[in-house]
């Protein structure tokens, strides 16, 4: 069983909050061994990695049209259909977030607007292994879509025969990503970002891994290439009272922890005794999982936290910030109010995190490891640039003149003030 | 005289957009050192570091009351109503970004929705030195009150007598800065990543600095505090033609120019003879500003390029990704609507760049180093995270039931398929 911790004080939070931290000082090196090597060595260096790491011998990096249409053909009509319909309602949510250009006039003649432009080159990384992330796929490519990207490149690793898992193919064909190329690891992140003779340089990298890439992707950012954000172990916090379902609560608290052995799992409660059943339930759940022993290892390091009021429990998860927080306690809606640091929440007892992990249209690739108290998920934001454009008019500059000279004097900047007063006739060289 | 390049080739831009490459790699290791004793020493060492970096013997680290109102008090009326000006417009431009939640229903009973919540405590940097950066106060600190930051934490370093710039602490006061510490460079940045006894640890960072701070910026985000954006020295592009004011454009060349010897001055034109008539306005100019070494010295790293035609000139200016553009050729608001890649576009004869650097209303601090191509500048967006939120209801979830399950399953993820089917009595532990 796992043990109930009673109304810990907030001195004790930190510690109950400890993420496992991540040390790439032990994997630098070797990472940047590979990036050197694509930088150097370019296609040459991935055929190299992929024979190395993927055991496959390629003759080309890049995904065939035949192969997407093979893929295509190899799935079943009801995953094409699910992916049809989480594709749409990622389509339509992230739709809405697109903005018209405000025109602010901030004084007579002084205008300013900001336009919002798609990045031009992306790149999604999605990882191999044995479950082949396809969801990922339409949740970072239909967003770039939509912003309108040039380019979306997506970069994947090959298995031992040189393919590529079909339902990554065919959820990038109907997300349309223009290219894919089957290499995987540092080396892919490093190809992205210098670019090779098959693949492009992008201007931001998007998407999971593992320690290699998340560590690739955080040098390529300080060498300039930007990235979606800082990556972590996946997490939830479930807020529960009385009123709350057990076996659903049990089944959210598996659905995180079956991702792998350092998902961090937080159930924080109202009541004992409830904690109790559902832990009952919990164990009844783990024991029918084939994820079993993941889940298992997790769950190890979950905490389960009775607090007095659900206002503490807020407090808890807001100072945790959770990745995704559930709440399933009564009059959820008005407690969600009160959240500051989440990255995605989900309501009331109907609203499994699985939902918005698959098909119910937000994106599931969100802030970890207490990141939510600064950065934002994964939205169509993270595809476009808001480029500010001002316009002034002779009256207009004139109006401003003051404030832009004074300031521009005060700084000791003289040739920002001289660019005001030459174009109103005050200054002549 | 600067060469004036005449058409080159696609394949030689690269070379022509090269910026000065930062390289901490020397910095890094003495950087490192200097945040490890603020995080081990606090306080004390940011005393001892005033000393050291400073002259400065301080007595607490922290800026008084009195100090502010002193420093209100030795402010000009003049500078006074320059920096009211400006903040006003700053604020008008600034809260035309706030977003009301939009609610969408992207299946019958699945609402989702985005909600802007502020970052709890930001920390703004602002060098020191000879001119007091008093502009970026109200270009960092007003958006963070408007979006409803908990605390702004502001860090600049005392001269030798243990003061701050009263334009500074005036700026700060007027654009509603919570509280003011007397720390500098690295140091500073580690204070407000770490926290120390009087200085609290912020969820995010933001400002300029020498190369110290923009590596300790760096090394901050590793481990795990947001930052505004990667820094570089500023730049500007000008695109002309022979309709342009030679003067003005002059002007503006300088006021880039005089910002340090690594700024950057591209000027693209149409027109080669009136590129030789700005050249001599630049240097009748030049020779009166009192920053005349620095922006020879910039200067000397300038580009003059002539292209036949004004898409040349903006192809090659999207290529770069200038930080600010200045379009000041004929019909110049049909040219910026071709703009893919710039941090702040100055449309027209009318528009200098110290208008956007002081009080148009528009934020200064923008993407320079080609990261325009992926980065936006800092807006109210820098100061807040979008959650998405979602509620689901029984019928909802039926609705969407069959594509998280099958596509769970095709992930192999069982428990997250279960997390849906428990909740629609189709499964049972």
């Amino acid at each position: 069983m796992i043990e109930i911790l009673q109304n810990p004080d907030v001195s004790e939070w930190k510690v109950l909050q400890k993420r496992p931290s991540l040390d790439y000082s032990t994997l630098r090196s070797s990472v940047q061994g590979i990036m050197k090597n694509v930088k150097k060595e370019g296609d040459r260096a991935l055929f190299q990695f992929a024979l190395q790491f993927d055991k496959s011998s390629l003759t080309s990096l890049a995904v065939s049209p035949q192969e997407i249409k093979n893929a295509t053909s190899a799935i079943s009509p009801e995953l094409d259909k699910a992916i049809h319909i989480a594709a749409e309602n990622i389509r339509k949510f992230h739709s809405a977030q697109q903005e018209q250009s405000r025109f602010i006039e901030t004084m007579p003649g002084v205008q300013c607007w900001r336009k919002s432009v798609a990045i031009d080159r992306v790149g999604l990384y999605i990882p191999g292994g044995s479950a082949p992330l396809f969801s990922t796929v339409l949740m970072l490519a239909i967003p770039a879509q939509i912003a309108g990207c040039k380019e979306i490149i997506l970069c994947t690793p090959p298995d031992a025969n040189g393919n590529v898992h079909p339902a990554i193919l065919h959820a990038a064909s109907v997300a349309g990503v223009s290219r894919i190329f089957k290499t995987g690891g540092a080396q892919a992140i490093a190809a992205m970002a210098y670019g090779t003779e098959s693949i492009p340089k992008v201007d931001k990298i998007f998407g999971p891994g593992n320690q290699y890439v998340t560590c690739a992707k955080m040098l390529a950012q300080q060498e300039g290439t930007a990235i979606d954000m800082p990556a972590g172990p996946s997490e939830v916090l479930v807020i529960a009272d009385r009123t709350s379902n057990p076996s659903f609560v049990a089944a959210d608290l598996l659905s995180q922890a079956e991702h792998g052995s350092d998902s961090q799992v937080i159930l924080l409660c109202t009541d004992k005794e409830w904690m109790m059943r559902c832990q009952e339930e919990l164990l009844k759940q783990l024991n029918q999982l084939p994820r079993k022993e993941l889940a298992t290892a997790s769950l190890s390091n979950s905490r389960f936290i009775c607090f007095n009021t659900l206002q503490q429990c807020m407090a808890f998860s807001n100072s945790y910030a959770p990745e995704h927080l559930i709440i399933a306690c009564e009059h959820a809606e008005e407690l969600a109010n009160e959240v500051r640091n989440a990255g995605s929440v989900f309501i009331g007892a109907y609203t499994p995190e699985s939902a918005g992990d698959y098909a119910s249209g937000t994106n599931h690739t969100l802030p970890t490891s207490g990141n939510a108290k600064a950065y934002s998920g994964v939205s169509l934001d993270s595809f476009i640039k808001k480029i500010t454009f001002q316009k002034i008019t002779r009256d207009g500059l004139q109006q401003l003149a003051m404030a832009i000279e004074t300031m521009a004097q005060a700084e000791g900047l003289t040739a920002h003030k001289n660019a005001v007063s030459i174009r109103l006739n005050k200054y002549i060289a």
